[in-house]
């Protein structure tokens, strides 16, 4: 997913690969192995003995042990200090991953793993959970998020965070009512911000419409285009040259080239993700009747079970993103109108255009679905 | 560079790598590891239990040990059998990586081993060389290398068998000059043909420029997007629902689909090609005076290896194949005007265009340069 978001938007790609699966976790079953931080650090060498390690950007996913979390650091470090001569020239993106929703799906010491990486990265995505892991800050509303987002600019000395899953809790302002929202009016939000020079964040969020279905794949899908979409942005901006690419003081949150990228990035992907859901609601429809009839057949436990998984992965199979398909989508992305990015300033409750919708519980970029614990690889 | 061109082409991949390399082995540096025959089993088992291996089209390349190349047969044949009930569900394209130039470059049991899979293919990728290992068959002309390619559908029972390079020496028709040919005027062949129901061949040929630089890759490049474009083609033609999509015997080489396939292919990567050419040249020409510089300070022997090295390694990266920028023009060929496919009529010694060109020494898809035996990965 990952790297042909970025080959598709222009980018000469060397991957690295952390898991070597026969298909993503999501299935439930699947097989391979994970990469050793040995074989991560081999192949970085090898690169390296070739002359080919002199990438501009970085794109850190998903690491199965802490070690690697480590080794992946190496990495960065060493291509930050040979970058130290020309500012500009070398930005780090770490996608943080460790849980969702409360919890943890790696082992408990990646957490300050990640902890001793952040100062060097120029940019984290992590999901809400990860960024409370990170900041050891609990977020309840714009307010604490704002303390962690703060704290990571500050403490951390993160230049970008981009929080892409947001789920507070109601406020008294927008406690929703008994009537659970239809899934077509659910809304999900992200929230971004880039530091001033004195690290103050300048936050601003996009809300868009969330779709009820899990697909997997999505958390790298945005973070494999926003690589794209951040550098073109910083290139219009004339930052390429600027140290972590950071905006004059005067740039307000809306218009940061991470907002601009960003809006791009959900424009793009919301087409993409709507046409996905389409497919899935015909092939779901099409299994569940017959599927429906089977289960009911009073069979054993075990055969129960076994039609149970076979639903599973059909739906699984049914929600995989449909990229490839369209990727003229990701290239050229609609009018980012309805993602327009809205600043959040100090003491919004509810950001500065009056809705209620990051009340919804359905405020994730990846929707929960049956398989809400897959890690993104 | 097969995934990208197919994913771009809008095939849906799962890949399988059977090296995992830090680059490819042109640099003449890497690290990294050879799978093994157990570990693409056990991908493939895991595609199976999440119910994710009904492929329409299974392209093999480069295989680094005989027990691999079994491997794969086992998965084609797996594939071919559970397709058996519905023709031309599944269509296997299989590069029978092996050598070059007289030379083969694995280990001599791989060359029984792809033998015994050619009866399950549905096409076949030989280079000239590979062209004779499998049907015992020296090609020194048209005519011999018609022999080859009957032995081939007949013996071998392969309905579809694409030549990627030719060279054959000169006749007495277009013996060379003592003169080279400037690399600008050199030109390269690739013959293709499908059988009819009898199993004779139906040839034809396609006649490029060739570029005189070595590109790693471009093998990669044509047999992944000719699984795109034979499938477009194939559909168009009717065929996707005939048993290894074999046309009808009133069709004429040059209007098979196989040959309408390749036209397209070609005339998309020559540009790429070109592109890439060009690139390498300003490229070059930078590092050819500093470096002829250094080279000739009268150092010791380890500097002056370590310098060449460094260019070498330099150049390779030059070389790179630009096709993630110029994806574009895979996606929409150019008008495929000088890459006719021609038919090659039984007793034609030249072909039916009257050009001596068969005859150059630069016949090749992948034009020799200093690396090659660079394997395809």
């Amino acid at each position: 997913m990952a790297t042909f978001c970025m080959q598709t938007l222009g980018c000469e790609v060397s991957a690295i690969n952390t898991v070597n699966y026969s298909n993503h976790v999501g299935y439930k079953r699947f097989k391979g192995r994970k990469s050793t931080a040995d074989e991560v650090a081999e192949l970085y060498a090898g690169l390296k003995d070739a002359g080919l390690n002199n990438f501009d950007v970085l794109l850190s996913g998903y690491c199965p042990s802490a070690a690697l979390v480590e080794q992946v650091g190496i990495i960065a470090r060493e291509r930050r200090l040979e970058a130290n001569t020309s500012p500009g020239s070398f930005f780090w993106i770490l996608d943080p991953v460790m849980g969702d929703n409360g919890q943890i799906y790696v082992a408990e010491e990646t957490v300050p793993a990640y902890k001793s990486l952040l100062r060097d990265a120029d940019l984290i995505l992590p999901n809400q959970f990860e960024a409370e892991l990170l900041s050891d800050v609990k977020i309840r509303d714009f307010d604490s998020m704002r303390q962690a987002i703060r704290k990571l600019h500050q403490t951390y000395q993160v230049p970008h965070v981009m929080i892409t899953s947001v789920r507070l809790p109601p406020t008294q302002a927008n406690t929703p009512s008994k009537e659970p929202h239809p899934a077509s009016m659910a809304k999900l939000s992200v929230v971004g911000s880039s530091a001033n020079s004195k690290g103050e964040p300048r936050m601003f969020r996009i809300t868009v419409p969330a779709l009820p279905v899990f697909f997997s794949g999505t958390g790298d899908m945005f973070s494999a285009s926003l690589v794209a979409r951040l550098r073109e942005a910083a290139q219009h901006a004339g930052l390429l040259q600027t140290e972590h690419w950071q905006s004059p003081d005067d740039v307000q949150s809306a218009d940061l080239p991470l907002a601009k990228a960003t809006e791009k990035v959900l424009a793009s992907m919301h087409i993409i993700l709507k046409d996905t859901a389409e497919h899935y609601e015909v092939a779901a429809e099409k299994y569940r009747d017959s599927m429906d009839n089977q289960l009911n057949l009073g069979q054993g436990e075990e055969a129960k079970e076994a039609k149970e998984m076979e639903r599973h992965l059909r739906l699984t199979r049914a929600a995989e993103v449909r990229v490839v398909r369209n990727a003229e989508v990701l290239r050229h992305p609609p009018d980012v109108g309805e993602f327009k990015a809205q600043a959040v300033e100090e003491g919004d409750v509810k950001g500065d255009h009056g809705e209620d919708d990051v009340a919804d519980e359905l405020g994730v970029l990846k929707v929960a679905g049956g398989d809400g614990a897959a890690h993104q690889t």
